[in-house]
């Protein structure tokens, strides 16, 4: 079988790089920087496993963009479609680990761990009760891979749960009280704690503003999602109006967050790199629908993940 | 009906004044200082509500000691029972909330979320992956309500769980592996994590020492129960010679912990200050214990947490 050509973008989630040497059948370009990205395209290679994409990387040698990330929102759809790139994600890859570090944050906000820590670099020992989780009311906004993983760990923690899913006729999951993004403002007047695991799309930019935390109040807001998904002015002025309880937050709406962004000050935020997927099981995880699209790739066998353009979908 | 004098202990968790001052049929001395909780009882109050004991509490007066905490360790046990003082604990009262702490100091360490507050002090927006609990192996040191609290709310996490109890024949709860305090260092030697949440005692002094943590290798400790269970020297030889990956401590064997120890400077180690059982659940629920028990104290019924010491029993 004739070797791949394979170029690995600078910026990978753990494991990947080990995983991808160890693979027969390819030969592994692992750039050292997006430059050198360009070059290995510039040179032939036919597939891209990467985590951020830039137009740039649209050259003519590229057939297949293997994706090391679960969005698509980054990706000019139609060209891809134009050209006939294949393009694939690792969607399901990290959702259980995305769903623990959402119960981190959420956490780290009702036990007060942020201030704790912060108190920690002033050797402060003062105790700061916290808030229980059990009783609370929690809205997942979101019901995809990550959200019914998020539903499933929060099973036995005596919460409430209502989910929040573009069409709730479609979800079969563990979460018995599912409406639509309609009924979003109604849904974060009743909960205490908002918690987005939901994918970028232009339609949900700002999808939590300031009516949205007016409804929520004193209360908890949780991102894994996107960034794009609340209105970080809004989110900000909430909370320094001390209205909104707690932000925890692994993506913003600039990354990496602005220096002088309020919210790096603010002691009852706390915020996480965009690393909520990244765990040791990645690259195994990841790896093994690489592989399996690798043989469809040469022709053996389906694709899986595989992003496909319905007419009008794309943005 | 004849008032009943209560004094309370100016360090109370949350709620309790509030509760305590809305009871009918006592006459609440809410102390500001220790020195009030003296002359209150010299001054013949019959009733203690306290969180903290001291040996100068044990004035004539006294009858009733309501513990507003659930060990027993702190009070003098025998000299009790010979002036037929009564002791009842606040054991349950906050046993889920404690549950929910010790999750957050975990998920803490794994996802890293303590040295991403450290990282935000200097606007440093850096991916820190962390580890995933699924598929890890968590002992829990402690099976009473408190590990009973944890297991249960581990049930959907992918974790497997090996508990560990004084006498595992008297266990009927959730973990179904149960060992023998004989079998700890086997115990550390299976699990990634050991979460202790096991009662102060005697013979648990420095239950994780040198050899437990070398058994233990490169995982991660929780303690939201006391801190005299944990050698604290060798904790701190096993994170700086870098095996111990981290540590969560809502407990140290000296509280406040004091300025200095190299607990509060080392990156991988999360501490709160003795706060996990805290939440505006706490005085509702340890209230209802107290009203129960102050109709007890009047001839109306029987104690619950009351502590008996069996000769012999007592430190």
């Amino acid at each position: 079988m004739e070797q791949v050509d394979v170029v690995l973008h600078p910026n990978r989630p753990p494991g990947v790089e080990a995983f991808l040497r160890a693979l027969p059948g390819i030969t592994l370009h692992s750039a050292g920087s997006e430059q050198e990205v360009m070059q290995a395209l510039d040179a032939g290679a036919q597939v891209l496993a990467t985590f951020v994409w830039r137009d740039a990387f649209l050259r003519p040698s590229l057939r297949w963009i293997a994706g090391m990330g679960a969005g698509i929102e980054q990706y000019p759809l139609r060209e891809l479609a134009a050209r006939d790139v294949v393009l694939t994600t690792a969607a399901g890859v990290h959702a259980g680990c995305v769903a623990e570090h959402a119960f981190a944050l959420l956490l780290a906000l009702t036990r007060r761990v942020g201030e704790s820590v912060r108190n920690m670099i002033g050797q402060q020992w003062q105790a700061l009760p916290g808030e229980e989780l059990a009783g609370k009311k929690l809205a997942i906004v979101g019901l995809g891979r990550i959200g019914e993983e998020v539903a499933k760990r929060a099973q036995n923690w005596g919460l409430r749960i209502i989910g929040v899913k573009r069409d709730p006729t479609r979800y079969h999951g563990c979460v018995t009280e599912v409406r639509g993004p309609d009924q979003l403002a109604a849904v974060c007047e009743w909960a205490d704690i908002v918690l987005l695991c939901a994918p970028a799309a232009p339609e949900r930019r700002c999808l939590i503003g300031e009516a949205e935390l007016q409804c929520l109040g004193a209360g908890w807001i949780v991102n894994v999602g996107r960034g794009s998904l609340i209105d970080e002015n809004a989110l900000v002025h909430a909370l320094t109006a001390g209205r909104l309880r707690g932000a925890g937050l692994d993506v913003t709406a600039v990354e990496p967050l602005p220096a002088g962004s309020p919210l790096w000050r603010l002691p009852q935020v706390v915020i996480t790199a965009h690393n909520a997927g990244d765990s040791p099981g990645y690259g195994p995880r990841w790896g093994a629908i690489f592989e399996r699209n690798l043989a469809a790739f040469t022709g053996d066998g389906d694709w899986i993940n595989r992003v496909t353009v319905a007419a009008g979908d794309a943005p």
